[in-house]
């Protein structure tokens, strides 16, 4: 029996599916989702038998955003004390998403319908994400005076700097082609079939990839994000030194020579 | 009357039409006109009922860049006193660049004919960009043995580091089409007048979102550009909730519940 | 008689072409490739009668990575002393693309057949990229249990985060007509025929500017890639100021006015 409510866990040879799982509310972002998809990649980051996690929501909806009842809640509690219950929502969203985007594990998204605030920034956050044609995303926080606070970082990431200001200055409504043109999401398909076809493909490319090597490179990249290749020369030499000699590296290397698969690859 | 002689000024419905305006010269940026533009910016960054900027070029160019008079005038001065006449004449460019891409108002730059240089750079400061098919973009500052320098900022926060650097140092001849390519523009259209209708559907977008969550995503992504996610959770945090519970947040939320539009919306 | 044994070099009207020459090993990064291809730039940087490399490589392809004699022998020195010779081969790879990405001189790369690991990191640091349709793109690293450590940086750079972390953990295979929707590549041609033909046609376009123009302008835009345009004004005034009153910035002016080509641009 799964310990979670509002959302789906399944495992299944490496790979962490977690659905959204409120399809009443388009799986909008609840409190008590932020801190379930915190505990559930908590326990998936503990697990070397996870190697990539699988996000999607229940229902033909991805995500509609932060959910309305915690935010009339916490709008009750202002003033109660000198706490500010509002921008504690908001930082427990903006942990979980720097917790996926931070993640060692593999992170694919699979979006469908709406596709909206919150649920916008978890698809950005996504080292691959595919949709199907119904796929609908948007930004309307400042058409209702609020901000698309946590998830700007992550617009940033993904679509740039100069793209993401438009989106936001202008509500950022994007079908699932128009996405695609943005390198929002990297492949459209045209219809849910095609999608779970296109899952499974894009799982068996990344479990080709050693886990170690995944996370190591996912770290070095972020670094590069924001620091000059100069600096990283260092490091990054003592990374692949690492890899090279260690477990992964020697399994690889002597895998290639022998013209087999490597022991992390399906079918090996 | 209009206090300017470079630049011609016009308000409408929260809209206001800052146009180049030395046609003869295809609207090359004089110091005179930099300084016009830095005071109708500031005089509009004081006045709440401004919330969007159109930047244009009267007489169907956008702006040739330079003012050839100036420079030379520089020339002429170097040497005269221990200053540096022709930095100052690039730091006052620079200046109203930084001053226009750190404006909380949205922008919008309409873009036709000429677009180079100091041209080139303000239309990649601008929030959105559109275009018709006259449109030509160049930078043909180092054909002439000198230095795109204060757009250099904006060509990477528009296109990218990777293009910016190939533009400049291949002279950044690009077409209509091209610029949208490289999302330098984000429209093009096949006339002046299909221009004019777009320029008002973009305006509409614009206006439906409230003007002090356009300030406060402007601000926050841009601190996303060159810092980490991770850092600024509790900024976002405080950011959202002040959003949230501040008069626009509350006409927003009321708006979208008693299903009218919210009172900063046109038709309101 | 060249001195070197790795690459083939050979200069033409202000332009270097470097051709990586071990055809029977798909022109794969040994370290004395590195150490020639080093030699070969700081010459090349000494001589201010270069104003472009090409890099290219022999027998249809551009390059398959790093060498497996070296990383055998790095293997088996491990443990030797207190040094790491794994770190040291990747460090001084790092180090070479960090030149290549620091030079003065205009970079072009030439993508023909394999175009893998190290190999596809040099394409991304050169400041124009193009292709023919043989080009095929690989990061196989994370497959072999290893990292793409030093060049990850530069995916970053050319790709931008996001698509380099999609890359990274997906093992990275594009052939040319997707490295050209990635803009990994500028242009790419049907043959090899006509991609010499566009080669003749970039460097002309890139003989125009001016040797030290494009210098100050690479180095103006590395700045700004992680530095607040407001922060680089001071500096971007001077540089522009220097430009135009140095000999690059007269000639090109004056040649401007006398409707003349400027003395480094060919035919003048």
């Amino acid at each position: 029996m799964s310990p979670f409510e509002t959302i789906a866990v399944a495992g299944d040879a490496g790979v962490l599916h977690l659905t959204l799982n409120r399809p009443a509310q388009r799986n909008a972002m609840s409190l008590q989702m932020v801190q379930e998809l915190r505990a559930s990649l908590a326990a998936a980051e503990a697990d070397a038998a996870v190697r990539v996690i699988v996000l999607r929501g229940a229902g033909g909806h991805f995500c509609a955003g932060g959910d309305i009842g915690d935010m009339a809640a916490a709008r009750g509690r202002v003033g109660e004390t000198g706490a500010d219950p509002m921008a504690d929502v908001s930082r427990a969203f903006g942990e979980l998403c720097v917790a996926f985007a931070s993640t060692p594990k593999a992170l694919v998204a699979v979006l469908e319908g709406t596709v909206m605030g919150g649920g916008f920034g978890l698809a950005c956050v996504a080292d691959v994400a595919i949709a199907d044609e119904s796929a609908s995303f948007r930004l309307p926080e400042t058409s209702l005076g609020v901000v698309p606070a946590q998830i700007a970082p992550f617009l940033v990431e993904r679509l740039g700097y100069s793209e993401a200001k438009r989106l936001a200055v202008s509500g950022g409504r994007l079908d699932a082609r128009e996405a695609l043109a943005l390198r929002l999401v990297h492949e459209v398909h045209p219809s849910g079939e095609a999608l779970d076809v296109a899952l499974e493909r894009v799982l068996h490319g990344i479990l080709q990839c050693a886990p170690g090597a995944i996370a190591a490179t996912k770290a070095l990249i972020a670094k590069a994000r924001l620091q000059s290749p100069g600096s990283l020369v260092d490091e990054a030499a003592q990374v692949f030194s690492r890899a090279v000699l260690g477990p992964e590296g020697t399994e690889g290397t002597l895998a290639f020579m022998q013209k087999r698969k490597a022991s992390w690859m399906p079918g090996s």
